[in-house]
């Protein structure tokens, strides 16, 4: 694949953006909540549709985009099966986001009431309901990911699964978590902070990358680079987080702001200074388009942009 | 598999039992919180290790003997290879099982403070890291069934992850726990309290046996004849959890007895009454194991001894 022509023609993210989300939002619609009991499925569906960036599932599909860019257009079943994975990867991805704000929002643990300017799921449907909808939702990303119907091949779907269960237990997003609630009023060193939320949000955000790269063919050198960009994805992903919630308002994020100084949190901002935590941000940016440099894919266009936009953002 | 001899010399279940059980708690001791930060990993481990029945890892490894009693004695290869894949499917169900427990017992569920003899797990570790550790807990369910060291063929991983997912997720476990809980001083008919079984226990426990039968060969009649063995199993042991809550103590349930009642939740007991409740179970047990007479197999007497157990079990 390193030899296909180098795409350079400007990519137009919103509406690359546009596209693949119809794609995602039509799907998570029809799929989520599907067969659950009535309250159940309303709770699940409230966490889930109409709401929040898709950065996750956008990931994944700019990645399976990426590793097909080499494919001859002529292998049109082949470019099918492999867009079909990853629509469900994305969904997945998108699902195990959701369960973990649901959880994370409970009064057990950050006790949030506002999440994307609407009422939080354990306010609107009550505590119990919320939980079972959190573990409801995460169970379900993993049976998206092995529909029997013939449409994805066993081996990636059992590779989707791997890439999934890793980054969302417990040496994942989970352990994360939970390395966070230790971390309340307590110092931590640059290192223990980048390891935190490699766990915490990094592994979800190169997982998503990684299980785009699963879903089409790559050689090492593709799977290397793209696997590179995910982890600095998650980095910069984080650290503007960490300075939205200082420079934002809440209406802006739609959540609440000044979380992390009120509860006392360390974040980059509060370890570099703005300015510094700033800084890194562009730094990170730098690095995530050199990795997709050195991919040797074709067209990483919807890869860089996605970068672009994660450092440019305002809420 | 049907011109197999059936095999009939009497099986000693305690035996059966305690030598698969050791291989199962080793497995979990060895794998369960591994890589998780110590706070997070602990709770994990408190919630499984040490502690149940082990009625589901159980019924994976009877479902996979008795798929593999046709399997040549010269195909070792075979056999250590289905041996592992339900070995890691054992443990699987049960991490499941764990974390539907940890959550359950969450003070907003039903608030539990004693199981299995001991503290809760929110009550040893706190409610976020309870939150935390059952979460992590299902993802590592998704983990275990997927190993890349070349193991379990990938389409076996991929048939597994599905079946755990469906079992446990919001038309399973999820669904039937939901459902539980619109379901309080509710009058349920009875078609309605085994709809809700069959998802909230029953699920799990046909998964369970159908995950055992993924990991071996099975025809299309030892796959029918097991699928109907699982579900009536599913049902026989609620019916006796709900006869057991009646009739036996706190010590003896090694959990608080008499909840069901307390909370005015609809049981078999309650339904039935506590003649037709035991009946009911005796006639499962027939059912149970009329279904194994027509599976094929020629060794299902370890499933066979476990239905008995169901039935007869004090606690």
């Amino acid at each position: 694949m390193s030899a296909a022509p180098v795409v350079n023609a400007p990519l137009d993210l919103a509406a690359w953006s546009q596209r693949h989300l119809a794609r995602v939002e039509q799907a998570l619609s029809r799929w989520v909540g599907e067969g659950a009991p009535a309250g159940l499925g309303e709770a699940m569906r409230y966490a889930v549709l109409d709401g929040g960036k898709r950065l996750r599932p956008l990931l994944v599909l700019a990645a399976e985009e990426a590793v097909c860019s080499g494919v001859a257009p002529d292998e049109a079943a082949l470019r099918a099966q492999s867009d079909g994975a990853a629509l469900r990867a994305a969904c997945a991805v998108e699902l195990i986001h959701a369960y973990s704000l649901v959880h994370d929002d409970m009064p057990c643990m950050d006790n949030d009431v506002l999440r994307r300017g609407k009422p939080t799921v354990h306010v609107q449907f009550g505590e119990a309901q919320a939980l079972l909808a959190g573990d409801a939702l995460q169970a379900f990303a993993f049976e998206l990911l092995t529909p029997d119907d013939g449409s994805v091949p066993p081996a990636v779907q059992a590779v989707l699964c791997r890439l999934l269960a890793r980054a969302a237990g417990s040496a994942g997003m989970a352990g994360g978590q939970a390395i966070d609630l230790a971390s309340v009023g307590v110092a931590l060193t640059e290192d223990q902070l980048r390891h935190m939320h490699r766990l915490k949000t990094g592994a979800l955000l190169q997982g998503s990358v990684m299980m785009g790269v699963a879903c089409g063919p790559a050689d090492a050198q593709a799977h290397e680079a793209l696997s590179d960009y995910g982890a600095v994805m998650g980095l910069a992903f984080q650290v503007v987080d960490d300075i939205l919630d200082v420079v934002a308002d809440s209406a802006t994020l739609g959540k609440t702001a000044g979380k992390d100084a009120a509860s006392d949190k360390p974040t980059y901002v509060s370890l570099l200074g703005l300015g510094n935590a700033q800084a890194y941000a562009r730094e990170l940016q730098v690095q995530a388009h050199a990795a997709l440099a050195r991919s040797g894919l074709a067209d990483t266009r919807a890869l860089a942009a996605l970068a672009d936009m994660v450092v440019d953002r305002t809420h």
